[in-house]
């Protein structure tokens, strides 16, 4: 393996911060995996060298290298893997992130998408790298369980998936999401936009504009909470 | 006004970074802001000048200060103002937090809160700290819409408010959350742990815990979102 170095988005691998994430990278995506370092303090090993041996993947120690690589005090456990990029599902639901910018919310709505059962995303670009470790940590390794897919437009976006029936959430969209009246479709890609902008007016003719009704009180809700509202709503659809 | 040092908890005032923050607070409580500090490169400050004017509020211009108090490149404004504490409305529905430790997500929920109109959040302590600077920012200013009140336990806050419904969110929970069954209740109080821990065992005898139903692939959804989703459905329930 290569000597490690500080993560940079040009890197063809990347790295899980500590134990919980790197479970989930192993229990998903083995064939990834290049090594997983293990701090001298951390006890807890037993788990982790069962999966590792089973899958060959090297046990390794050098405890400098977690100050040089993770900015957390307590993160024992580094795994090294190669980054990859996969397919959506033809006949599951999407969601559809148009340029998000935030690493911490890219991961934290990837964790929402799948607790609420949406296992697949697409990236419009340009956006938040989905490898970056804060953006694995923020998604507590939830991305490993996710396939998802960059698309350099929305219309390329929907050029390889036509037949999902698409709702833009946007602040002027034309219907109100109530409990009561969420569309009912078994096959649905729920778009949202970038932190700051939102999503822009041409987006008004696509599919169905929905606003989440919300007070005068507020500039906007935070889009991790739009995609967290949106998607359940549309996932408990009462028929 | 005494000299600007960065902040800390055992300050009596604090600060708002960036001009939006800096708004909501001198709309919202203008009695208690100190002083605007504008940076000589901002020039948007029309609006600034007449609200703190119509107040008598100075506006001081110190751009070293900017470096020394925010982390952010982009602050051009910051607001100083008196730390206050409020009660509860005893006929509105109410959040309580019990023990919330990231500033971030603490921002977030209230945020969240008065976008979806709950104007009243009970914290339990510990819990982090309101009035930081990244709490505030990351509220987006809502904290000034908000009645906050601490309390030592839970006990001590269903002391003071009797009449509320009491709803804990819990991932044992015995009520699973779906839209039909949504309990319907004009006085309620919605209860969510801390981020790491959840609410213990204890909470399942208080009132009527609820489990919002997720996916066996993530740990937990992140409180923000279990906030906004169960915020939501309570806020919009069927009758």
């Amino acid at each position: 393996m290569e000597p490690i170095k500080p993560y940079k988005k040009s890197f063809e691998y990347s790295y899980t911060l500590g134990a919980f994430p790197t479970f989930e990278m192993l229990k998903c995506h083995p064939e990834l995996v290049k090594g997983v370092y293990v701090h001298t303090s951390f006890t807890d090993t037993d788990g982790l060298i069962k999966l590792c041996s089973e899958h060959k993947i090297p046990i390794l120690t050098n405890d400098k290298l977690f100050n040089k690589i993770s900015d957390k005090e307590n993160c024992f456990v580094i795994g090294v893997f190669d980054k990859y990029e996969c397919t959506l599902e033809q006949n599951r639901s999407h969601i559809v992130l148009v340029n998000p910018s935030n690493m911490g919310n890219v991961g934290t709505i990837i964790r929402t998408a799948v607790g609420l059962g949406i296992y697949d995303i697409a990236f419009i670009t340009p956006c938040a790298d989905l490898f970056n470790p804060k953006t694995i940590r923020s998604s507590m390794g939830a991305l490993f369980r996710l396939r998802h897919q960059h698309f350099s437009s929305f219309e390329e976006y929907q050029k390889n998936y036509q037949n999902h029936d698409v709702f833009t959430f946007m602040l002027n969209g034309s219907n109100t999401l109530e409990i009561q009246n969420c569309p009912k479709t078994d096959l649905f890609s729920l778009v949202f936009g970038n932190e700051a902008t939102g999503l822009d007016d041409s987006f008004l003719n696509v599919g169905t504009s929905i606003c989440i009704p919300q007070s005068p009180d507020v500039d906007s809700l935070n889009v991790t909470i739009a995609v967290g509202i949106g998607t359940f709503i549309f996932t408990h659809q009462t028929r």
